[in-house]
Protein backbone atom coordinates (compact mmCIF):
# COMPACT_ATOMS: atom_id res chain seq x y z
CA UNK A 1 0.00 0.00 0.00
CA UNK A 2 1.82 3.33 -0.92
CA UNK A 3 2.98 5.40 1.56
CA UNK A 4 0.75 8.25 1.09
CA UNK A 5 -3.48 8.59 -0.04
CA UNK A 6 -2.95 9.04 -3.96
CA UNK A 7 -7.02 8.97 -4.58
CA UNK A 8 -6.25 6.10 -7.02
CA UNK A 9 -5.20 2.80 -7.52
CA UNK A 10 -3.08 2.83 -10.89
CA UNK A 11 0.14 0.82 -10.50
CA UNK A 12 3.70 2.52 -10.01
CA UNK A 13 4.45 5.68 -11.37
CA UNK A 14 1.42 6.25 -13.08
CA UNK A 15 -0.67 6.31 -9.77
CA UNK A 16 1.77 9.26 -8.51
CA UNK A 17 1.81 11.49 -11.56
CA UNK A 18 -2.44 11.43 -11.41
CA UNK A 19 -1.81 12.41 -7.86
CA UNK A 20 0.67 15.55 -9.11
CA UNK A 21 0.00 16.13 -12.11
CA UNK A 22 2.32 19.24 -12.34
CA UNK A 23 5.69 17.13 -11.85
CA UNK A 24 4.34 14.35 -13.71
CA UNK A 25 4.27 16.52 -17.42
CA UNK A 26 7.75 17.33 -16.34
CA UNK A 27 8.93 13.75 -15.64
CA UNK A 28 7.04 12.58 -19.18
CA UNK A 29 9.21 15.24 -21.06
CA UNK A 30 12.27 14.10 -19.66
CA UNK A 31 11.76 10.13 -20.14
CA UNK A 32 9.96 11.28 -24.05
CA UNK A 33 13.36 13.51 -24.24
CA UNK A 34 15.83 10.39 -23.35
CA UNK A 35 13.77 7.74 -24.19
CA UNK A 36 12.39 8.30 -27.44
CA UNK A 37 13.73 11.76 -28.72
CA UNK A 38 15.58 12.32 -31.98
CA UNK A 39 19.00 10.07 -31.03
CA UNK A 40 21.92 7.73 -32.78
CA UNK A 41 20.88 5.20 -29.83
CA UNK A 42 18.04 3.43 -31.07
CA UNK A 43 14.69 3.64 -28.41
CA UNK A 44 15.40 0.27 -27.84
CA UNK A 45 18.95 0.76 -26.79
CA UNK A 46 18.34 3.42 -24.66
CA UNK A 47 15.05 1.06 -22.78
CA UNK A 48 17.20 -1.52 -22.19
CA UNK A 49 19.64 1.13 -20.35
CA UNK A 50 16.54 1.86 -18.11
CA UNK A 51 15.52 -1.71 -17.67
CA UNK A 52 19.05 -2.35 -16.96
CA UNK A 53 19.27 0.52 -13.97
CA UNK A 54 16.16 -0.10 -12.99
CA UNK A 55 16.86 -3.43 -12.21
CA UNK A 56 20.13 -3.05 -10.13
CA UNK A 57 17.68 -0.64 -8.17
CA UNK A 58 15.95 -3.50 -7.61
CA UNK A 59 12.98 -1.66 -8.53
CA UNK A 60 10.24 -3.87 -10.42
CA UNK A 61 7.80 -1.67 -11.20
CA UNK A 62 10.17 0.47 -13.38
CA UNK A 63 12.25 -2.66 -14.22
CA UNK A 64 9.50 -4.17 -15.58
CA UNK A 65 7.63 -1.38 -17.47
CA UNK A 66 11.28 -0.86 -19.35
CA UNK A 67 12.20 -3.86 -20.23
CA UNK A 68 8.56 -4.42 -21.56
CA UNK A 69 9.52 -1.09 -23.68
CA UNK A 70 13.04 -2.24 -24.58
CA UNK A 71 11.38 -6.12 -25.37
CA UNK A 72 9.03 -4.46 -27.87
CA UNK A 73 11.87 -2.00 -29.81
CA UNK A 74 14.72 -4.51 -29.67
CA UNK A 75 14.84 -7.46 -32.04
CA UNK A 76 15.77 -10.61 -30.22
CA UNK A 77 12.90 -9.21 -27.50
CA UNK A 78 12.60 -10.35 -23.83
CA UNK A 79 15.56 -12.57 -23.70
CA UNK A 80 18.40 -9.71 -24.78
CA UNK A 81 17.39 -7.62 -21.30
CA UNK A 82 17.12 -10.20 -19.18
CA UNK A 83 20.44 -11.49 -20.32
CA UNK A 84 21.46 -8.32 -19.92
CA UNK A 85 20.67 -7.91 -16.37
CA UNK A 86 21.89 -11.37 -15.62
CA UNK A 87 25.38 -10.91 -16.86
CA UNK A 88 26.87 -8.24 -19.00
CA UNK A 89 29.71 -9.64 -19.62
CA UNK A 90 28.18 -12.76 -21.81
CA UNK A 91 24.97 -10.65 -22.88
CA UNK A 92 23.99 -10.46 -26.51
CA UNK A 93 24.56 -7.25 -27.08
CA UNK A 94 26.91 -5.14 -29.25
CA UNK A 95 30.43 -4.15 -27.71
CA UNK A 96 29.38 -0.35 -27.92
CA UNK A 97 25.97 -1.66 -26.02
CA UNK A 98 28.20 -3.20 -23.27
CA UNK A 99 30.69 -0.43 -22.78
CA UNK A 100 27.67 2.14 -22.55
CA UNK A 101 25.97 0.02 -19.82
CA UNK A 102 29.22 -0.35 -17.50
CA UNK A 103 29.03 3.76 -17.54
CA UNK A 104 25.23 3.34 -16.57
CA UNK A 105 26.34 0.61 -13.75
CA UNK A 106 28.89 3.44 -12.88
CA UNK A 107 26.60 5.85 -12.55
CA UNK A 108 23.69 4.00 -10.73
CA UNK A 109 26.24 3.20 -7.50
CA UNK A 110 27.17 6.87 -7.33
CA UNK A 111 28.81 9.59 -10.49
CA UNK A 112 32.21 9.92 -9.06
CA UNK A 113 32.29 5.88 -10.05
CA UNK A 114 32.38 6.48 -13.79
CA UNK A 115 36.22 6.46 -14.72
CA UNK A 116 38.57 7.60 -17.57
CA UNK A 117 38.63 4.32 -17.92
CA UNK A 118 34.87 3.25 -18.76
CA UNK A 119 34.16 6.38 -21.23
CA UNK A 120 37.84 5.60 -23.55
CA UNK A 121 36.71 1.91 -23.70
CA UNK A 122 32.97 3.41 -24.91
CA UNK A 123 34.78 5.91 -27.08
CA UNK A 124 37.19 3.00 -28.42
CA UNK A 125 33.76 0.78 -29.41
CA UNK A 126 32.82 3.72 -31.34
CA UNK A 127 30.08 5.69 -28.61
CA UNK A 128 30.38 9.29 -29.49
CA UNK A 129 30.29 12.16 -26.37
CA UNK A 130 26.31 13.00 -27.04
CA UNK A 131 26.00 9.19 -26.57
CA UNK A 132 28.07 8.86 -23.26
CA UNK A 133 25.67 12.16 -22.16
CA UNK A 134 22.52 10.26 -22.83
CA UNK A 135 23.81 7.21 -21.33
CA UNK A 136 24.65 9.24 -17.90
CA UNK A 137 21.56 11.09 -17.77
CA UNK A 138 19.70 8.36 -18.39
CA UNK A 139 21.14 5.89 -15.63
CA UNK A 140 20.78 9.08 -13.31
CA UNK A 141 17.59 9.77 -14.31
CA UNK A 142 16.19 6.37 -13.28
CA UNK A 143 18.05 6.62 -10.27
CA UNK A 144 15.35 9.62 -9.67
CA UNK A 145 12.17 7.34 -11.24
CA UNK A 146 13.17 4.33 -9.07
CA UNK A 147 13.44 6.15 -5.55
CA UNK A 148 10.10 7.87 -6.30
CA UNK A 149 8.28 4.85 -7.35
CA UNK A 150 9.79 2.79 -4.37
CA UNK A 151 9.88 5.53 -1.99
CA UNK A 152 6.45 5.96 -1.92
CA UNK A 153 5.99 2.46 -1.46
CA UNK A 154 3.87 2.35 -4.50
CA UNK A 155 2.00 -1.15 -6.29
CA UNK A 156 4.15 -3.16 -8.63
CA UNK A 157 1.82 -5.91 -10.70
CA UNK A 158 3.69 -9.58 -10.48
CA UNK A 159 3.03 -10.33 -13.81
CA UNK A 160 5.13 -9.41 -16.77
CA UNK A 161 1.86 -9.29 -19.24
CA UNK A 162 0.16 -6.57 -16.85
CA UNK A 163 3.66 -4.57 -18.78
CA UNK A 164 2.84 -5.79 -22.02
CA UNK A 165 -0.24 -3.28 -22.55
CA UNK A 166 1.50 0.04 -20.92
CA UNK A 167 4.15 -1.24 -23.95
CA UNK A 168 2.03 -1.05 -26.67
CA UNK A 169 0.87 2.39 -25.55
CA UNK A 170 3.95 3.99 -25.03
CA UNK A 171 5.81 2.30 -28.26
CA UNK A 172 3.10 3.81 -30.31
CA UNK A 173 1.90 7.21 -28.43
CA UNK A 174 4.67 7.99 -26.33
CA UNK A 175 5.47 9.27 -22.71
CA UNK A 176 2.30 11.18 -21.63
CA UNK A 177 0.11 9.05 -23.54
CA UNK A 178 -0.92 6.57 -20.36
CA UNK A 179 -1.36 9.46 -18.39
CA UNK A 180 -3.64 11.74 -21.14
CA UNK A 181 -5.47 8.44 -21.58
CA UNK A 182 -6.94 8.43 -18.44
CA UNK A 183 -7.89 12.10 -17.93
CA UNK B 1 38.29 17.93 -16.56
CA UNK B 2 34.88 16.94 -17.91
CA UNK B 3 34.53 13.16 -19.86
CA UNK B 4 33.28 14.59 -22.93
CA UNK B 5 34.11 17.78 -24.40
CA UNK B 6 31.31 20.49 -23.52
CA UNK B 7 32.37 23.26 -25.47
CA UNK B 8 32.17 25.69 -22.46
CA UNK B 9 34.16 26.59 -18.94
CA UNK B 10 30.88 26.81 -17.46
CA UNK B 11 30.59 24.67 -13.87
CA UNK B 12 28.58 21.47 -12.68
CA UNK B 13 25.29 21.28 -14.07
CA UNK B 14 25.28 24.40 -15.42
CA UNK B 15 28.36 23.15 -18.41
CA UNK B 16 26.14 20.77 -19.29
CA UNK B 17 22.70 22.25 -19.56
CA UNK B 18 24.69 24.35 -22.26
CA UNK B 19 25.85 21.27 -23.63
CA UNK B 20 23.05 20.12 -24.25
CA UNK B 21 19.71 22.42 -23.91
CA UNK B 22 16.78 20.54 -24.55
CA UNK B 23 16.80 18.23 -21.45
CA UNK B 24 18.48 21.57 -19.56
CA UNK B 25 15.03 23.05 -20.02
CA UNK B 26 13.30 20.16 -18.71
CA UNK B 27 15.72 19.56 -15.92
CA UNK B 28 15.51 23.52 -15.10
CA UNK B 29 11.52 23.53 -15.05
CA UNK B 30 11.38 20.31 -12.88
CA UNK B 31 13.87 22.04 -9.90
CA UNK B 32 11.72 25.30 -10.70
CA UNK B 33 8.75 23.16 -9.22
CA UNK B 34 9.55 21.11 -6.95
CA UNK B 35 11.98 23.80 -5.21
CA UNK B 36 10.24 27.14 -5.95
CA UNK B 37 6.54 26.52 -7.13
CA UNK B 38 3.74 26.75 -4.91
CA UNK B 39 3.91 24.93 -1.40
CA UNK B 40 3.90 24.55 2.40
CA UNK B 41 7.47 23.89 3.13
CA UNK B 42 9.29 27.25 2.09
CA UNK B 43 11.71 28.00 -0.43
CA UNK B 44 14.50 27.44 2.22
CA UNK B 45 13.58 24.31 3.26
CA UNK B 46 13.22 22.48 0.11
CA UNK B 47 16.40 23.92 -0.94
CA UNK B 48 18.19 22.41 2.79
CA UNK B 49 16.33 18.89 1.89
CA UNK B 50 18.69 19.25 -1.60
CA UNK B 51 22.03 20.64 -0.20
CA UNK B 52 20.99 17.56 2.58
CA UNK B 53 20.66 14.73 -0.21
CA UNK B 54 23.80 16.17 -2.08
CA UNK B 55 26.13 16.00 0.54
CA UNK B 56 24.65 12.26 1.39
CA UNK B 57 25.59 11.73 -2.35
CA UNK B 58 29.01 13.51 -1.50
CA UNK B 59 28.67 15.56 -4.80
CA UNK B 60 30.64 18.89 -4.04
CA UNK B 61 29.19 21.18 -6.87
CA UNK B 62 25.25 20.37 -6.10
CA UNK B 63 25.82 20.54 -2.39
CA UNK B 64 27.49 24.08 -2.39
CA UNK B 65 24.94 25.20 -4.86
CA UNK B 66 21.94 24.13 -2.93
CA UNK B 67 23.43 25.40 0.25
CA UNK B 68 23.85 28.45 -1.18
CA UNK B 69 20.63 28.63 -2.28
CA UNK B 70 19.60 27.26 1.39
CA UNK B 71 21.37 29.60 3.18
CA UNK B 72 20.01 32.72 0.85
CA UNK B 73 16.18 31.49 1.97
CA UNK B 74 16.40 30.44 5.47
CA UNK B 75 17.08 32.60 9.07
CA UNK B 76 19.56 31.41 10.56
CA UNK B 77 21.48 31.20 6.89
CA UNK B 78 24.47 28.56 6.05
CA UNK B 79 25.22 27.36 9.96
CA UNK B 80 21.58 25.79 9.64
CA UNK B 81 22.52 24.06 6.27
CA UNK B 82 26.09 23.10 7.72
CA UNK B 83 24.70 22.18 11.02
CA UNK B 84 22.06 19.82 9.60
CA UNK B 85 24.32 17.75 7.02
CA UNK B 86 26.91 17.58 10.35
CA UNK B 87 24.54 16.10 12.20
CA UNK B 88 20.73 15.58 11.87
CA UNK B 89 19.77 14.74 15.18
CA UNK B 90 21.33 17.85 16.96
CA UNK B 91 20.41 20.01 13.48
CA UNK B 92 18.25 23.18 15.13
CA UNK B 93 15.76 22.64 12.41
CA UNK B 94 11.85 21.89 13.42
CA UNK B 95 10.67 18.33 14.63
CA UNK B 96 8.57 17.85 11.03
CA UNK B 97 11.91 19.23 9.56
CA UNK B 98 13.87 16.76 11.23
CA UNK B 99 11.42 14.10 10.34
CA UNK B 100 11.27 14.85 5.93
CA UNK B 101 14.80 14.67 6.45
CA UNK B 102 15.14 11.30 7.74
CA UNK B 103 12.99 10.49 5.24
CA UNK B 104 15.02 12.13 2.28
CA UNK B 105 18.52 10.14 3.44
CA UNK B 106 16.07 6.94 3.05
CA UNK B 107 15.37 7.68 -0.46
CA UNK B 108 19.23 8.60 -1.35
CA UNK B 109 20.15 4.68 0.14
CA UNK B 110 17.40 3.19 -2.03
CA UNK B 111 13.45 3.93 -2.41
CA UNK B 112 12.73 0.41 -0.08
CA UNK B 113 14.41 1.68 3.11
CA UNK B 114 11.58 4.67 3.43
CA UNK B 115 9.75 2.43 6.01
CA UNK B 116 5.96 2.95 7.24
CA UNK B 117 7.89 4.22 10.78
CA UNK B 118 9.38 7.50 8.92
CA UNK B 119 6.24 8.42 7.51
CA UNK B 120 4.41 8.15 10.66
CA UNK B 121 6.86 10.07 12.41
CA UNK B 122 6.47 13.07 9.47
CA UNK B 123 2.75 12.54 9.80
CA UNK B 124 2.70 13.16 13.78
CA UNK B 125 5.06 15.78 13.31
CA UNK B 126 2.63 17.69 11.14
CA UNK B 127 3.89 17.11 7.60
CA UNK B 128 1.22 16.65 4.97
CA UNK B 129 1.57 13.65 2.41
CA UNK B 130 1.92 16.37 -0.45
CA UNK B 131 4.85 17.23 1.63
CA UNK B 132 5.87 13.87 2.50
CA UNK B 133 5.15 12.99 -1.46
CA UNK B 134 7.26 16.76 -2.11
CA UNK B 135 10.29 15.30 -0.53
CA UNK B 136 10.60 12.14 -1.50
CA UNK B 137 10.56 13.43 -5.00
CA UNK B 138 12.88 15.99 -4.46
CA UNK B 139 15.60 13.71 -2.90
CA UNK B 140 15.03 11.35 -5.55
CA UNK B 141 15.61 14.64 -8.15
CA UNK B 142 18.74 15.44 -6.45
CA UNK B 143 19.91 11.21 -6.97
CA UNK B 144 19.91 12.18 -10.39
CA UNK B 145 21.46 15.74 -10.25
CA UNK B 146 24.22 14.87 -8.31
CA UNK B 147 24.77 11.81 -10.38
CA UNK B 148 24.79 13.46 -13.52
CA UNK B 149 27.00 16.16 -12.90
CA UNK B 150 29.78 13.82 -11.15
CA UNK B 151 29.08 10.93 -13.77
CA UNK B 152 30.29 13.45 -16.13
CA UNK B 153 33.25 14.56 -14.01
CA UNK B 154 32.14 18.37 -14.29
CA UNK B 155 34.30 21.09 -12.56
CA UNK B 156 32.92 22.23 -9.27
CA UNK B 157 35.18 25.42 -7.45
CA UNK B 158 36.00 24.87 -4.19
CA UNK B 159 35.31 27.82 -2.85
CA UNK B 160 31.80 28.59 -1.47
CA UNK B 161 31.81 32.08 -1.99
CA UNK B 162 31.96 31.07 -6.30
CA UNK B 163 28.07 29.68 -5.12
CA UNK B 164 26.83 32.96 -4.16
CA UNK B 165 26.51 34.95 -7.36
CA UNK B 166 24.24 31.93 -8.60
CA UNK B 167 22.40 31.81 -5.28
CA UNK B 168 21.65 35.71 -5.75
CA UNK B 169 20.25 34.75 -9.38
CA UNK B 170 18.30 32.07 -8.46
CA UNK B 171 16.87 33.46 -5.62
CA UNK B 172 15.98 36.66 -7.62
CA UNK B 173 15.13 34.85 -10.84
CA UNK B 174 14.55 31.14 -10.42
CA UNK B 175 15.78 28.13 -12.43
CA UNK B 176 16.87 28.63 -16.02
CA UNK B 177 17.72 32.39 -15.11
CA UNK B 178 21.44 31.56 -15.28
CA UNK B 179 21.28 29.59 -18.60
CA UNK B 180 19.20 32.32 -20.17
CA UNK B 181 21.82 34.68 -18.58
CA UNK B 182 24.21 33.15 -20.80
CA UNK B 183 22.50 32.98 -24.60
Amino acid sequence: MPHIELGNDAPGIVGLMKYRPDTAKVLNELAEILLRGENTLSRGERELIAAYVSDLNRCRFCHNSHAAFAAAQLEGGLDIVLDTCADLDTAPVSAKMKALLRIAGAVQRIGTDVTDEHVAAAREAGATDLEIHDTVLIAAAFCMYNRYVDGLATFAPEDRDAYKEMAELIVDRGYGASLAEQH
